[in-house]
């Protein structure tokens, strides 16, 4: 049993620790053979002062330095892969193959390409120029962006690997990674790569910083800081709420991912035209990683009738037969339980009560649950509690209307479908329901499941509260999620050459997208 | 004495009131005729149901119907000016010329003109196509948006007339306006023209609303208001914060602007080469409309020698001999006069001890304070309590790495200026300075002073907190203040004829700029 060194300042250092903790091996319920520190506010304070000093080193550091940093990084996490599989496996129990080695680790090392090539082009800045009235204006790096990886994606959202460390980097900015307290194993890993990365392309030494954990009173107190800059957080509602109002009251921006049920309407002729396919393709994607996806399709909509109550059964037989996944951990494995059962006590039937929980280590039985629309609006409030995992509820309207007034009840999401016949006879019903969903919802869908969440530029990994804290952002999709870590600075009448490259007469790089005078351009502004 | 009546869901109507308020002239300290009702919960309940309603028709408009009514907005108010300036005048006491009717009105319809532009070019959007992915996604209307104006900006900054109006109506939103309790019969006159502006051009009825006033507690019910899409606040850091509380908790964006003591440095040779030209631009910006700018310049930093003691004697000088202005109400006199007071038991020294406030109705002596470098630095935030009005506090610095330490002890502000010396013997001193300085403020001037705020695309009237709420925002300039009122929606794999126009192959407009596979482009996308 080793006690593992926290990264602070460039350097691996004994932490100034409160406690310990280990991580457990969900498919055994084991602990793991290492132990990890709970930081004291002095390893925070440490963490803060070196960010400061490297947040002041990166600003004059070109796009391409930075990414040179990421690439290499990138390079580093695909020579470490076998390392991060076993690793992550141990901690998350999330199958090797098909998904971390194959799926999750190349999206993680192509999302840090693809954030290198925005550092490198520098089009994300917006650099806007009115050369008339002497004024230019752009997005420049916000200062240290603390980051809270959640338990579901050790790799592509996690806080020293995923989405939200390689936007505040792209954007210029150092990073205090905050491990997920599930998979500290893994985190240690790429914190050791990233580091190794950094000194190599000459990055300041506090750009890359981990710690495993922190009592809750000094991670209010870190993202409140004076010296943060910004917060990124994925995890739960409770925790990222009270962080949330830690940091609004110093007006310090923080994106935060919480919960989402996803809503999925399924209209009764596309339920005609293909309900046995549609029962095997929703059924997938709910059970598909255990259920624990932020998209996972947690909320069902349909309208009652013959084909509604074919499916119904076709799902619930898909659900009692599938193979019972591991859960990440003992308290998912609690908090589904919870859930369900408060479902149940709200009103909802189980479809899969005999259901086993078959799986190895935490698991429950996957469970569909069913009610009445009538009875989803008397308290629509209880039924959109989030079961994140192996679960989801149907819930069947007499109609339209109907669902249409559910879509009104709802609370933002990340995503909203809707399937509809290919024959164009759904079409009077979608165009009454769609409206109302799309304002509850940062994506929406057609007859496709959410569950897959490109990195794409016009992707939105967002939505309206409780989804995210502010509608107008995402976490995935590059440059649009490096805007977060950012603030908008103008120059006026500030002399030619005080200004940024990006603001001068010349295009930096020949290939910058700016905004001259009212028109985008690559070119230069001619004098 | 005549109860004004609200406007409500397109018609002026009693209000459902808990009591009732008159304004006063500031000039005579006299109360104005009219009698305004405060407005119960039952006429923001109102309001929000109406505005609700218009927030859904109004997604069916197009850019150019927004437009069409922005337009006919601004042409009534030019042909309204007369009642306009003279009911500000009577309100505020702010001149009419030089400000009321020859600035002020003129930058308000045209702004309202900016926006109208604006919504017909659909640009502002952000419109963003990855035709491989089927991915595509825009910025469209939040919902109804509540606006609070500030005291000092009767027009330009007004609820329903000013910036966050138009902004928030050109981006698509409904606006519900709160009245400035200082001049409430200015905003009635708007609203009269709003209204009949939206009627003739065909809007929603609920797409301008106004109430006068509320209680503090229904204040907060409305901005965190399921119905409520955002909020755009100007004014004082205590009210701006409470209504920040309650918006945050529900997630609900939230823009303010609330105070700024707009730091400018000036150097030791641009002194030599121009100190009684700068005593004479650093006093007129200083005593403008006295004082009362966001961006007025309330602490001056410089160091200490034969050259600034002329330049503080030669302001001091000013201060004391220029002409009193008269301020905004009771509550400005007040405040201000509580403020230099609590400056000085600091330890700041009045320059001008022996000024009077010889001006018509409430006013306060033209004041000027000292204080030293080290002094300040002892208690940074005592110094840094904003004094509004005709005042400004000189911050003597040992040297340049005092002032670089002062500037980053400064909260955030709007606005910071360096003046510096045109043969380059500042450089040196810029450079130290000016990074620091950078991070504090939303826009670095050089040798001009802060109180000009152009309507530029380029312009960032804003700045870190507590200047705003979020660093990343701008309340002036189009398009970029209207993005503040837009949430991020994406389509995914959603079938071409229900996409919204602006993300359809052929360009809505043949000008509208949209980001389609990486590049900017006002093209259509070739099938």
């Amino acid at each position: 049993m080793t006690l593992q060194k926290v990264l602070i300042a460039g350097e691996w250092r004994a932490s100034d620790l409160t406690k310990t903790f280990r991580a457990e091996n969900p498919s055994t319920k084991e602990a793991l053979p290492d132990e990890y520190p709970v930081s004291s506010w002095a390893d925070c304070d440490a963490a803060l002062h070196s960010a400061a000093t490297a947040a002041d080193a990166m600003r004059s550091l070109s796009g391409e330095q930075i990414a040179s940093f990421l690439e290499a990084y990138s390079d580093r996490i695909e020579a470490r892969k076998d390392d991060l599989v076993e690793m992550a496996h141990a901690e998350t129990a999330l199958p090797k193959a098909p998904r971390l080695g194959d799926v999750e680790l190349p999206r993680t090392s192509s999302q840090l390409r693809q954030a290198a090539a925005a550092a490198r082009d520098g089009s994300w800045a917006n650099a806007t120029i009115d050369t008339k009235a002497g004024i230019r204006s752009c997005l420049a790096p916000i200062g240290p962006v603390c980051v809270f990886g959640p338990n579901n994606f050790p790799f592509a959202f996690g806080s020293i690997s995923g989405g939200d460390f390689a936007a505040a980097i792209a954007a210029g900015n150092p990073v205090i990674a905050k491990a997920n307290s599930s998979h500290p194993g893994t985190t240690r890993i790429f914190a050791e790569e990233a580091l190794v990365a950094a000194q190599a392309t000459g990055m300041p030494c506090g750009i890359v910083q981990m710690i495993y954990r922190t009592g809750h009173e000094d991670g209010e107190r870190l993202v409140s800081d004076r010296r943060t800059g910004a917060v990124g957080y994925t995890g739960s509602r409770h925790a990222g709420l009270t962080l949330k109002a830690a940091a609004d009251a110093v007006g310090k921006p923080i994106y935060l991912e919480l919960s989402s049920i996803n809503p999925v309407v399924i209209l009764p002729s596309v339920l005609a035209e293909r309900g046995d396919a549609l029962a095997e393709e929703f059924a997938g994607s709910c059970l598909m990683g255990t259920g624990q996806f932020c998209t996972n399709p947690g909320l069902v909509l349909l309208i009652r009738g013959e084909r509604t109550e074919s499916f119904v059964n076709a799902v619930a037989e898909k659900f009692a037969s599938a193979p019972v996944g591991t859960l990440l951990s003992q308290s998912v494995e609690k908090t589904l339980g919870n859930n369900l059962t408060a479902l149940q006590k709200a009103g909802a039937e189980n479809l899969t009560p005999d259901a086993t929980a078959n799986g190895k280590g935490y698991c429950h039985a996957n469970t569909l649950l069913r009610v009445s629309g009538s009875a989803f609006l008397k308290d629509p409030e209880a039924f959109q509690a989030e079961a994140f995992g192996n679960a989801s509820l149907l819930v069947i309207a007499d109609d339209c209307d109907q669902v249409r007034a559910i879509a009104d009840s709802l609370e933002g999401n990340l995503t909203g479908c809707i399937y509809s016949a290919s024959s164009g006879e759904d079409d009077a019903a979608y165009d009454e329901i769609a409206p109302r969903l799309r304002m509850r919802v940062g994506r929406l869908l057609n007859d496709k499941m959410p569950t897959g969440v490109a990195v794409s530029p016009a992707m939105n990994h967002g939505g309206p509260f409780p989804a995210t804290g502010h509608p107008g952002f995402t976490a995935v999709g590059i440059p649009a999620s490096l805007v977060r870590f950012a603030m908008l600075q103008c120059y006026d009448n500030v002399r030619p050459h005080r200004l940024p490259v990006n603001l001068r007469d010349a295009n930096p790089t020949g290939k910058t997208w700016r905004m001259i005078d009212g028109n985008w351009t690559q070119g230069d502004i001619s004098s």
